[in-house]
């Protein structure tokens, strides 16, 4: 599974994973966390539908608990071959016949410019809350393109272009990419290496590489499909450097390594 | 064959049906009628991209002599059991990162309301230019919502909700649907009957019933997604009591009946 995940840049877990009791646990913690209005909760362009909620794991007793499952925390460090914490999580909604696109992009140069995570050595863990299928915006991948690293495009001064004139924060996590890739390499990448959309039953569980190129369609279904999604860092990337950090709930600043549930420490 | 298509709504034919010769012909036709600036071309909200071109079968002798053809002339005449004419053409194009999204519709209504189309004895025919996947904005449908008829928003007058004020022709051919079937129907019958998206190579032929309830994502991919589109109409069919017709390349006036290529009628 881990020479899979390497080469391909993802994996698709199925239901298994978890537990159905895991899986009600979460999804019954769901509705309170998308009702409450605070500035961790951004809205599609609409403004009156919910597209994502940040921090989950900071607000939630259910959500901290998630990612020091076996399934995910294990599967985090042997990726990582490190001790590992959660440095942002998210629910992720597309909402039936409204949730937005989201252009190609790659996760990892967000990490890198604006919190300060001088490595890649991160994974993005998402549990599907709904069944994901070909009709409900599913996360689509060109193959294998992590392997080539940063793919965004840098201006001359070594920025990326656009980050000069950085609009706030919450620019990052709306459906307009502030790091956008060039067409030309996407459409090279992919003639290549092919698209490819994980799809599967709710339980589901996607490891992904935070530099694999990666875009979505709208929702123009009548199901929703929600992710609950973790993005693991490993210790010895601790961010570094950051003269104007991103809210907590964007960029975990407590940095302690998770320990599993149900280990012996946890009885101490 | 018949069966399936008046099972399903839809019927999706291999390349086969086409010959390469002729397929050849026909996308060497395709540049030069996207090029031409008219009326009878329809550009994407950005004012720049392809969207439609109308009435190919009057503008070009290829594009005339398509529907002539065996494969679907005779497919035509089987599905409405009367001789038939072409109502309306287009080509249909999904720029590669551009192609936008059509909201759930059926095509009837259109023909019914604008057109005087009396009954939906009409067959779509979509040969595909391109492959069509499940990236690229495939057409998807509701699974036999034709045998429910007319699912478009009726009002109290017995008009489609939105007809009373009804903007110029042009508003029929853009993305914003002028008739559109409310989202609490679609989500009954697609949890009822599935929704599908079908998919397959350039070549390929896809009849469609004009009552399907059907939308497309719009086209996140490097991969141009074209379709040529006919609209067959029975001749017991004819546009009737049309008091402000929409023009020839939206509804063609004449109703000849076609005659196949090659057939004994064309030697005289």
């Amino acid at each position: 599974m881990i020479e899979r995940y390497r080469r391909d840049g993802f994996l698709l877990l199925p239901p298994e994973y978890l537990t159905q009791t895991v899986f009600d646990t979460i999804t019954a913690a769901v509705p309170h966390l998308l009702a409450e209005d605070s500035p961790r909760r951004i809205m599609e362009r609409d403004e009156t539908t919910v597209r994502s909620v940040y921090g989950v794991h900071q607000t939630d007793s259910i959500m901290a608990e998630v990612p020091r499952m076996p399934a995910l925390l294990g599967a985090a460090r042997q990726i990582l071959g490190d001790d590992v914490y959660v440095h942002q999580s998210k629910i992720n909604l597309k909402a039936p016949f409204a949730g937005d696109q989201w252009e190609w992009h790659q996760d990892y140069i967000y990490w890198l410019q604006s919190d300060g995570l001088r490595k890649p050595d991160l994974v993005n863990v998402a549990i599907f809350l709904d069944e994901v299928t070909e009709f409900n915006g599913p996360l689509t991948f060109v193959k294998a393109s992590h392997r080539s690293g940063l793919l965004t495009r840098i201006g001359a001064d070594g920025m990326p272009l656009g980050y000069e004139d950085a609009p706030a924060w919450v620019a990052t996590l709306t459906a307009d990419e502030k790091f956008q890739v060039g067409t030309s390499v996407v459409e090279e990448m992919a003639r290549a290496n092919g698209l490819v959309s994980p799809k599967g039953p709710a339980g589901s569980m996607l490891f992904f590489d935070p530099n694999i190129l990666h875009a979505s369609a709208p929702n123009i279904s009548p199901f929703r499909r929600a992710m609950l999604m973790y993005v693991f860092n490993g210790v010895r990337n601790v961010p570094r450097d950051v003269s104007d950090p991103r809210p907590p709930f964007l960029a975990e600043p407590d940095t302690t390594p998770l320990q599993p549930l149900f280990s012996v420490s946890d009885s101490k």
